[in-house]
């Protein structure tokens, strides 16, 4: 069980901790002189690939590697006041300071003049706190944790689809420095976008393509050809499949998959929700295991956009590094930033059986 | 006027010599003792995103990082056997020794059963070396020798458009160890793909629907808008404009377009490439000055496809830098590599004024 409580941080952003004990004493208040920050997002098309980007120029002051001794994510003890009031906590969600998206998003900037088209950044910008131990890794948490993560993840995704002009969900977890984490501490993100990002409008209008020709999901066929082949399987349960996919776009990469056809985090049950924990920590620490030490990496969770092709999408999470080689990372040059083509120099069988523990 | 000469190095890959004056001596012999190096490029195709990621396991081994002395790139000299057979060079063009698609691609692994799908790694991978100069740099070459380059650039364009099975030709640069380049020779690299990348199919749907519903370019209405508005645009000539896109992804991003609809660079009058020449190392000198000292930056070509879309395609170059303020670079992270949506925390307004150097 998980039980949730909200606050209101000193300059209004909501707080909300996620424990998995009842009755816990959360109602600590956030004792800093805290100034309202002012936001200016705005989302803007390009016509020419038909696609948004978010321009969030009031960014780039934000906080760039606090020394740990000033970490904003661990609780407030012994006189350090931090973004979370409480002196402990099990896993809390609150919302960015410096957000890409807000619900205050003005629409003083936009445009809408033929090629110029511009709406405000509607959305919200959330973190999420895995525990409140500043120097371990969500690798390394008790499967019950994992869970609550879960939990609150799932928790935040209904809240978030409810708001006006939210499209999709996206839910994600950015470790290391080697891609730009400027926070050591445990945590993760949410966002809460406007539109339905390109690349899962794309995989979306796929799977309705595919539903419409053959009344199936087009992920299921994929997961029990990946079960079937089992070359590239990684870890498999009865509800879950982790497997590193064919066309693997990055030298390790890993797709968590139900078996059973369900659209987002919310849909899972417990019993999904205890299994995803397990193998989920499971995959994580194989990547650790992998180049010994902590590896960089991206995890995110594809789910259903908010409002369309719920009955079509099938849950994943994606996870994977950007390091191909001990010492060696994976840049995106030219043709991947460039094209939009990635180019894997580890072949997908090759990396399950590492990821296997074979090699 | 651009003259060229061919050879073979020891291992059967072809080089080409682009001079700017006729009848120099570049008949030198490759005296190396090269084996030919084996290739096991695929192209594989992820049926949930439809689209296309080339694996060539075979690269994890490539020239990595080598010391100044070891450089490849230089001329063949004082004993130092490298790449180049030639004593010097203009500008050279040769097939990557380590190429992620090859013409000699091997259909062995090639599969066909749903849902695995994938072919051989048809294509060429080609280096072009700018000058014979190890320590100088695009930006500060003369306009003759950027327009050498440009002539060479559209005669491989040509030649590999003509290629059985080669759907696009994507001209590029990558310039800075921040985006793992590793090499720090000037040079820039061709990629000749079995596919048309996602990136570029996408844009030539666009141009093509823009195109049915007017009877009219996209770019070109475009480009006239950005003129007009020039707010974003940060040089301009009757031939060229160069201005930062209204929904730019990167911090600061250069889209350099032609007045004239054209298709692709083979397509440019002699008057256009010189021009060309002119404004594209104003730009990149733009790019070093932004932040003092060599800028790191990708620039890429989006050529018309070779064999479809060609007569709704308006050539345009991009230029950007993963440098998002000084000492501090923008990562694809979560959203962007996750999501595929680019959170930039610079207006394009402001990059432009900054890279016309008001601010």
């Amino acid at each position: 069980m998980t039980f949730r409580q909200s606050t209101r941080l000193a300059d209004g952003r909501e707080l909300l901790y996620y424990d998995e004990q009842p009755g816990v004493d959360r109602t600590a208040a956030d004792r800093r002189d805290l100034p309202a920050t002012a936001t200016s997002s705005q989302i803007r098309w390009d016509p020419l690939f038909r696609d948004w980007s978010v321009i969030a120029g009031h960014r780039q002051t934000r906080t760039y590697r606090p020394p740990t001794s000033d970490c904003p994510l661990d609780p407030s003890r012994d006189g350090r006041l931090t973004e979370i009031p409480a002196s402990d906590y099990d896993v809390v969600v609150f919302e960015n300071r410096f957000p890409s998206l807000t619900t205050q998003a003005s629409d003083e900037l936009a445009t809408d003049e033929f090629p110029f088209h511009s709406a405000p950044g509607i959305g919200r910008c959330e973190v999420v706190c895995f525990t409140s131990d500043h120097d371990t890794s969500f690798a390394q948490l008790p499967p019950s944790r994992a869970r609550t993560v879960i939990d609150a993840l799932a928790d935040r995704t209904i809240e978030l689809q409810r708001i006006d002009g939210v499209e999709y969900v996206f839910c994600f977890e950015n470790r290391g420095e080697e891609i730009g984490v400027t926070l050591t501490h445990p945590h993760g993100q949410i966002y809460a976008y406007p539109f339905v990002p390109s690349r899962f409008e794309r995989a979306g209008a796929v799977a309705r393509s595919y539903h419409d020709e053959t009344e199936s999901c087009l992920q299921c066929a994929v997961v029990a050809a990946e079960r079937k082949a089992s070359i590239r399987v990684v870890a498999e349960s009865d509800l879950w499949t982790a497997h590193v996919p064919f066309a693997a776009r990055w030298p390790y990469e890993v797709r968590l998959v139900p078996q059973r056809h369900v659209p987002d985090l919310p849909s899972l049950t417990s019993d999904e929700r205890d299994d995803l924990a397990r193998i989920y920590l499971d995959v994580l620490q194989r990547f650790d295991r992998l180049f010994g030490g902590r590896t960089p990496y991206i995890a995110g969770w594809h789910q259903a956009p908010a409002r369309r092709d719920r009955d079509v999408w099938h849950l994943a999470a994606e996870v994977f590094t950007i390091r191909r080689a001990p010492g060696k990372l994976k840049y995106l040059a030219g043709s991947e930033s460039g094209a939009g083509v990635w180019i894997n120099d580890v072949t997908p069988e090759v990396a399950a059986a590492r990821l296997r523990g074979e090699t």
